[in-house]
């Protein structure tokens, strides 16, 4: 890394904690929190005010994962700790079903509204057990979580079993956000640094190779559905793109990357976040489209033109890791670019946390700052893992 | 009708004319047919060309619907009546299933690809059916119209039986979507003009008065979705409108009203089509919303603030009767507000068919012509039943 850059770096990471620490946490620890019932309401107005009681499981889940993250790897504070036992209670007590499944939405006291054909209520629950049982010190969480991770697998390789109907005229194509969703909860579960004897080095191996197959290296992009070798079906489902998921998914792999010492991986893994920014990016008014069909045809999502938060929050750790990877300036341009954008579009300097919907120029659409697929997660996870590479970085 | 205001109106309707019979009606004629497997082609770009092969059957049944009307009201052209039929073969033959359901999407060679947990497949294909079977004066098709219609009045009354689950913590809220499309349906299973022994006089009963709950006479607005008794939810459901939504029900309302000869009813649809419009125009920039929450708080949808096809030509249409109804300068101001609208932003004069979905501003955001619900039907329906009043009413 270019040494004239840290000054910016620097700037960058205290920019990035006086967001977390003065803005986002304390938003979401005001105004989230439920003390009658436990667990956490989603559904926040700009200032924090609440428009709908509903919870909404995963977000249940990434919130009690967030405040377990924070107390390991931030500072052993009670106030966050207990904060994510809140919602592991909740999870524990009312979102789980007998046959493992969890429900997607609860009312606030816990009785269910609503329940996916997905995987992912699951998988978030996964990922909050582990990192709270290491918070908590006890083993039974962890367990737990490999139990139902072990049910997810199977799951995400038959979704007839989460009742999707299966019909003749299907075309089964594989989505991206199985295998690497699966690749992400492998390090919850056993992190390298902590684990002896892992688990899953086949399950790793298998996600690994299923992400690469969604990376066209020739077009420079990646197809968020394949076909199972890896080929390009020509539908909307098999031409789209969502440039802020292969960006996510691009930091999954490049976390294996590094743990794995694979030097070609964490190429790869660049190259992913790389050519999903550029594909992504507005070069009009700036900011990450939501959804884009790898021809140019119209996408089929009404609101592909949209600047949503999370696309961004992925980018700027994504970049973050590809930028002192590679010293590159073109990196930095790429990372300068998206904390400009966040800087002045996204971050809500008098209420916190961050707008979530913007129109493509740029202009919030929704005042609030949660809602039924938005909570304390991707802001403040990129912010807190942005910080800590940073940290690393600059000493 | 002030005379002053006929040359507006027979102006109007040498306008839709020109767009239903020289570009509309054409554009689908010409790129929607598929010859060889029959059924219609939906996904069509700006200027006809495909780019999906799947039928979504909503639009094969609105589509064999709308042709067979063509057929019998407009002019009895061979062309129209073997179209129809084309898209009724297709249904017939692929979409039913054994228990009365029907799939939502085949693949061009009619195998099943998707069915939803709704009713609306299997209503749209009711009235195609209806409507055909006076086109071709074959009973049987009625008589099969009849047979499902009693299967969705059941399903409608219990959504368990489409498959919903149901679950401790739902509120349950009537949708106005059910009485609407049903309270339609009736008058395209039995035209009053064509009936004598009605079977459905208490069916229709429920539907007004069950539409008629959603109407907030107080507030001047219409709700989406209400508690059994007509009171508001404090819900982001609850305090849903979709002006499109009860424009269109407006006129089903008024349809009615006429049939029954009953001015109350018929100044009630009027009001619930122009609070619907009043509460739906975006006074910055013109067009109706398409989502809004009636406390004012951000809508769940993040496609709300955009401007779709069919509520402006449900609103041409709606505000048509509203003003040919009661002479006013104020409906007719509504009138030539969405005309206008219509006019510069959605008519495409090059290729035919209106642009579907703009931003907020009235810039197409897709180029398409043809989606998943966007099909041969609304801006047909809305032009023919226009030009058929205007006529009636300017001789």
């Amino acid at each position: 890394m270019p040494t004239d850059h840290t000054h910016y770096l620097s700037e960058l990471k205290s920019r990035l904690e006086t967001d977390l620490f003065d803005r986002v946490i304390p938003f979401w620890m005001t105004h989230s929190a439920d003390n009658i019932h436990g667990g956490y309401y989603n559904c926040l107005d700009r200032d924090g005010s609440l428009y709908d009681r509903k919870k909404y499981v995963w977000l249940q889940g990434r919130q009690a994962w967030m405040f377990s993250k924070l107390y390991n790897t931030e500072e052993a504070r009670d106030d966050w700790l207990a904060f994510a036992e809140d919602g592991i209670r909740l999870l524990q007590k009312f979102a789980r079903r007998d046959d493992g499944r969890l429900y997607f939405a609860l009312t606030e006291d816990g009785k269910p509204v609503h329940i996916q054909r997905k995987i992912f209520s699951e998988c978030f629950y996964v990922a909050a057990l582990a990192e709270y049982s290491r918070a908590s010190g006890n083993p039974e969480y962890l367990s737990e979580a490999h139990t139902l991770f072990e049910q997810i697998w199977e799951w995400s390789h038959n979704p007839a079993l989460v009742g999707r109907p299966v019909l003749s005229g299907q075309t089964p194509l594989s989505p991206l956000s199985h295998p690497m969703i699966l690749l992400n909860l492998i390090e919850e579960l056993e992190p390298p640094e902590l684990t002896t004897t892992p688990r899953y080095s086949q399950e790793i191996d298998e996600c690994i190779r299923k992400m690469l197959l969604h990376v066209d290296s020739e077009r420079k992009l990646v197809r968020e559905n394949i076909l199972a070798d890896g080929s390009a079906h020509d539908s909307p489902e098999g031409r789209l793109m969502i440039p802020g998921h292969s960006i996510e998914a691009g930091w999954f792999l490049y976390h294996w990357a590094k743990h794995r010492k694979d030097g070609m991986l964490a190429e790869q893994a660049c190259d992913m976040i790389r050519w999903s920014f550029d594909a992504g990016w507005d070069p009009e008014y700036g900011g990450l489209y939501y959804f884009l069909d790898a021809e140019g045809y119209s996408p089929a999502q009404l609101e592909w033109f949209m600047k949503l938060w999370w696309p961004h929050t992925e980018a700027i750790y994504a970049l973050l890791l590809c930028y002192l990877d590679s010293g590159s300036e073109d990196d930095l341009k790429r990372l300068q670019r998206v904390d400009e954008y966040i800087d002045t579009r996204l971050i809500d300097p008098e209420h916190g946390e961050w707008y979530g919907y913007l129109d493509r120029q740029g202009i919030p659409t929704h005042r609030v700052k949660g809602a039924a697929y938005k909570g304390c997660f991707h802001v403040p996870r990129a912010e807190l893992f942005s910080i800590q590479v940073l940290r690393e970085s600059l000493t």
